[in-house]
């Protein structure tokens, strides 16, 4: 049996990068065609001429809060309910959709493997065969299912064990003895304990893939001191799985089916190859063809190739949120505004506004990297004005100062 | 669009029984040979005479309670979790397996609509394009599963809700505006109830299939003043569809791929056409080819054809449960004691036994129906006692006096 779920995955990367550029024009047009809202957002774009990452880079970023207020308004005006984002309606075209928290509501196609779980499934261990014991919740958002329809992709049978009942699912994995767990890795910790202190038989448990929240290296280990070899995912109900980890564990190898790019928090410009910023994914789904998707999710590029012989991108794996929005003395600053403030400065290569002091005795400073300091603090302080509505003290710093977390707002301020 | 599902519906019902009875043969025999359990229960029986509805009462009933006991002894042997009746093992052909109340496990196969459950969808008016709101469920049992897979084969799309979490619901469904709604009766209630209080906009819902619970007239007339036809069906985990309700509102019209017999609980014979008994049900289905499964449930055939045209035998609904064990001083007793007490005089037509008295001081009486009563009472006390290892009376009653109500224990003491 390969180690891998497919030969994609051993590619060379410059053919992946070829085959992934040459897709995107034909998605970007049947995005525009397809999808009500693209047509709108990217109206005016040649679809023929997004063949790069430089020119994807160019187009309009959607991020969460987009998707919600369209959505939003579509209803509101009578239309769908997905914000005209959909190329799929209500029947045989989509048999399910979902709801997520806001709530956003995403359709699911009829394609096999819809979300393209099985790539990280198979990764973690899954084989044909294979009995997986299923507690993410089925009931209303997506998460069971993208798994599901993964494991069922590699001919594993699913047990949707769903989640609490915590007696009755340790029940059903003693009499069932299946080899894998899907769920969230705070409730494997929690049945297994469980089960240290009823005696329940979970040695039949020996591969897991874990997903929704932060999965530290210390839970990973005591779950191997167990005989359970544990993997994480990152996968989001808009755009499916975006990265898997592998046997190396190093990072998160990227899906070979999504464009993602790591951009400046509150902007669509693209950092340099090891910054930390916003996971923006562009995905090659025609029922659901969001371009330029931002995750709202920070992470950042990991130099080098995977031991495990696959080619792909490696991420460093999530490392915070990128919506860094602070209300500041009765005011919102979104991340857009201190970018919107470095746009008018040509000569500053990064930016980072730090908000110091106690509730109702703000303090804002904006720390410019810039290699031309004479006179620059002033003329930005007054943009700060212009653009916030707030005053801001504003230092220069040399180029290479700021630290690599993606943060452009940071909110510092004691709240005892 | 046609009324009907398909054209079985409407069939010469003999043309149905012919092609039920062509399929026996061929089901006995492949349950035979792919159904461990079954090769051993049907060991030395010919399917090919198994061709008729005599030749089917020939054959041994397995009960739940059956179904249980050779589940846990084949875990405890260290074989499969199914009690060795599925025809299927863990991997691609079983994408999904559930635990019902016992727990008992039932396997899922690929076929589409694997449960038939698209045919009592179509019955209460779901059709291609509309969106259904399954409030099963999804955890552990197959409930909305069964459900879903069904509207999926109309080409329905299924908001998967679940349970619990109402006010989220009812967001969901102002918001994505479902014709029809998959539940319990109760939880419809509920949320129409809680609508009218929160005045949540819940009008896109006109259609409704029930299940799992009682679902009385006077609460179908209260959500038909709401605007919402709502029907109901009756499934088992184990065999899937038996039964739906038409817009005739005449009892429930069997499914076109199960041969229903209803029998005197507690044994395999066919009671006569009118007469309330135990739905014991074979189903045509390879993965799990459960041959004369004991429901557990009551019922009896209803006389004369569906108004709306379907031609398939009807059924009165649920009519209570057929396991009627009661336990007087300190002992079991068993429809089939009873059974077995009748079996040795035949000239008892039909026989009832009856418990009363007060807790601790029961008192035991079998009414029997038979033209010939010389001696009877005192010949068949004794037998009474064989059997039982109690004491009880008898009384002789002329044909036709006792209750067609399926009991065959009725309890009727006071614990007060």
């Amino acid at each position: 049996m390969s180690e891998y779920f497919d030969t994609l995955e051993t590619r060379d990367p410059a053919a992946r990068e070829a085959t992934l550029m040459a897709a995107l024009p034909r998605q970007v047009a049947h995005a525009q065609a397809a999808s009500a809202a693209l047509g709108e957002l990217l109206a005016g774009v040649d679809a023929r001429a997004v063949d790069s990452r430089a020119a994807l880079a160019r187009l309009p970023v959607t991020r969460k809060s987009d998707l919600l207020a369209r959505q939003q308004a579509s209803r509101a005006a009578g239309r769908d309910a997905f914000g005209g984002f959909a190329a799929i309606g209500y029947g045989a075209a989509m048999p399910r959709l979902y709801a997520s928290p806001g709530p956003i509501y995403e359709p699911e196609g009829v394609a096999r493997d819809y979300w393209r779980a099985a790539r990280a499934l198979y990764a973690a261990g899954f084989r044909a065969g294979d009995l997986a014991h299923n507690a993410f919740s089925y009931h209303m958002t997506p998460g069971a299912f993208i798994m599901e329809s993964g494991a069922r992709a590699i001919g594993c049978t699913v047990f949707p064990a769903g989640t609490g009942q915590t007696q009755q699912q340790l029940q059903a994995i003693a009499e069932l003895r299946p080899r894998c767990y899907i769920g969230t890795p705070s409730f494997l910790r929690i049945l297994l304990e469980k089960a240290d202190e009823s005696g329940a038989d979970v040695s039949s448990l020996a591969r897991g893939l874990v997903g929704g929240e932060a999965f530290p290296p210390s839970l990973r280990d005591w779950f191997a001191e167990r005989g359970l070899a544990v993997y994480q995912s990152y996968a989001t109900a808009d755009v499916g799985l975006i990265a898997y980890e592998t046997a190396a564990r190093e990072g998160l190898v990227l899906d070979e089916h999504v464009i993602v790019e790591i951009v400046r928090p509150g902007t669509g410009n693209p950092v340099a190859d090891g910054e930390v910023g916003e996971m923006v994914v562009t995905v090659l789904n025609p029922d659901y063809p969001l371009i330029r998707f931002g995750t709202g999710d920070m992470s950042a590029v990991l130099p080098g190739a995977c031991p495990t012989g696959r080619t792909n991108t490696r991420i460093r794996g999530w490392l915070g949120r990128a919506d860094q929005t602070a209300k500041i003395r009765g005011m919102f600053v979104h991340p857009a505004q201190v970018a919107e403030i470095v746009r008018q400065f040509p000569e500053i290569t990064k930016a980072r506004l730090v908000v110091s002091g106690q509730m109702a005795n703000d303090r804002m400073k904006l720390l410019v990297e810039s290699a031309a300091a004479a006179g620059l603090a002033q003329r930005v302080a007054e943009t700060v004005r212009d653009v916030t509505k707030l005053r801001g003290d504003v230092e220069v710093l040399a180029p290479g100062s700021l630290p690599n977390d993606g943060k452009v707002i940071e909110d510092v301020r004691s709240y005892d």
